[in-house]
């Protein structure tokens, strides 16, 4: 039996990326169950950097096939805040809707069409040999004008994904998966993984 | 015939490049031979960040393949350094005889064992439709005593390579290209690509 490691403590993470593997041969484990703890500084930069910081310290313990992640939104009318600060912004502890009702304050009289806007993923992986691949995907849209949708999580009931005429908080979590930043970053990682028989 | 621009104006890299890419299908073409002119700051906190900072800013012009490397020496016993800054270390103009003179000198009194350090590489690709994937290679190795070799360039002299007993400024091109961080780096992005079909 194969492992992968992913480097989070987010159980809703572990199940995404257990949904994309699907694999019987390869075992998907969180820090937790693969009995790792670490004690994360990210401090980058990018969302590449920090997907990497996590995955390098996690690998550093247990020298096996690692992933991590580092997603956020960009608002292009803000500079492209929150970024790579979207969990921390306001605060850690800050519930989404308060996030999300600032965000659309601060976006008061900017026409739909400069309300473009994405969410990124960066997914590192570290092989068992130390190799480092990072990939990331984007899920393009613009910001809404209130929050809609009880699905998804953070920003999600305020970002209308492009070609969609809801928020990515309304899609179903399977649909959203699909044309969804992570789930892309992610299957595509797999996919390279695989093409070099390196999982 | 499919195209891939080389964000760098370095003449060496892109000989190198297209030994490694070596298929006639595919045209290598340096930003210059693309008719391309961007003023990229590297103001990354990463080889990573850096090198997609590059392909990034070639790619927002041109919209095709792009390929970029960041690359730099990590001395264990200074702390990593001059890492990401090995260009720019004692300033871009100083000749790498000062610098190398320099290492040298930090390291008085280390011991063999404590003179640990890496060559590192970062290669970026930024797709047609703007995916980005990133690899990273080492070669790992020790900091000598003194300079050796007038092959190479930059800090070859002082670094000697893990299993041989030479620096890296004493192997023959060709030789070197094959362990080299840039060499193994380049070669496994263009691995990911054909495999991917994105080449």
């Amino acid at each position: 039996m194969k492992r992968v490691i992913v480097a989070t403590g987010n159980k809703g993470k572990i199940v995404e990326i257990k949904s994309i593997v699907n694999d019987p041969e390869v075992e998907v484990l969180s820090m937790k169950e693969a009995g790792i703890e670490a004690d994360i500084v990210e401090d980058g930069k990018s969302f590449e950097d920090n997907a990497i910081i996590k995955a390098r310290a996690v690998w550093e313990i247990c020298h096996e096939l690692v992933l991590a992640d580092d997603s956020g939104l960009e608002v292009d009318a803000l500079n492209k805040e929150p970024g790579i600060y979207s969990a921390r912004y306001m605060g850690e502890e800050t519930p989404y809707s308060i996030k999300n009702a600032d965000i659309i304050k601060r976006l008061e009289g900017v026409p739909d069409e400069k309300r473009t806007g994405r969410f990124v993923c960066a997914v590192a992986a570290v092989l068992p040999d130390g190799e480092e691949i990072i990939v990331t995907k984007t899920m393009e849209g613009r910001i809404g004008y209130e929050e809609r949708g009880t699905n998804g999580f953070g920003y999600d009931p305020i970002f209308l994904p492009d070609g969609y005429n809801c928020s990515s908080g309304e899609l179903p979590m399977e649909e959203k998966n699909l044309i969804s930043h992570r789930g892309k970053a992610f299957r595509r990682m797999w996919e390279i993984l695989a093409k070099l028989d390196a999982k």
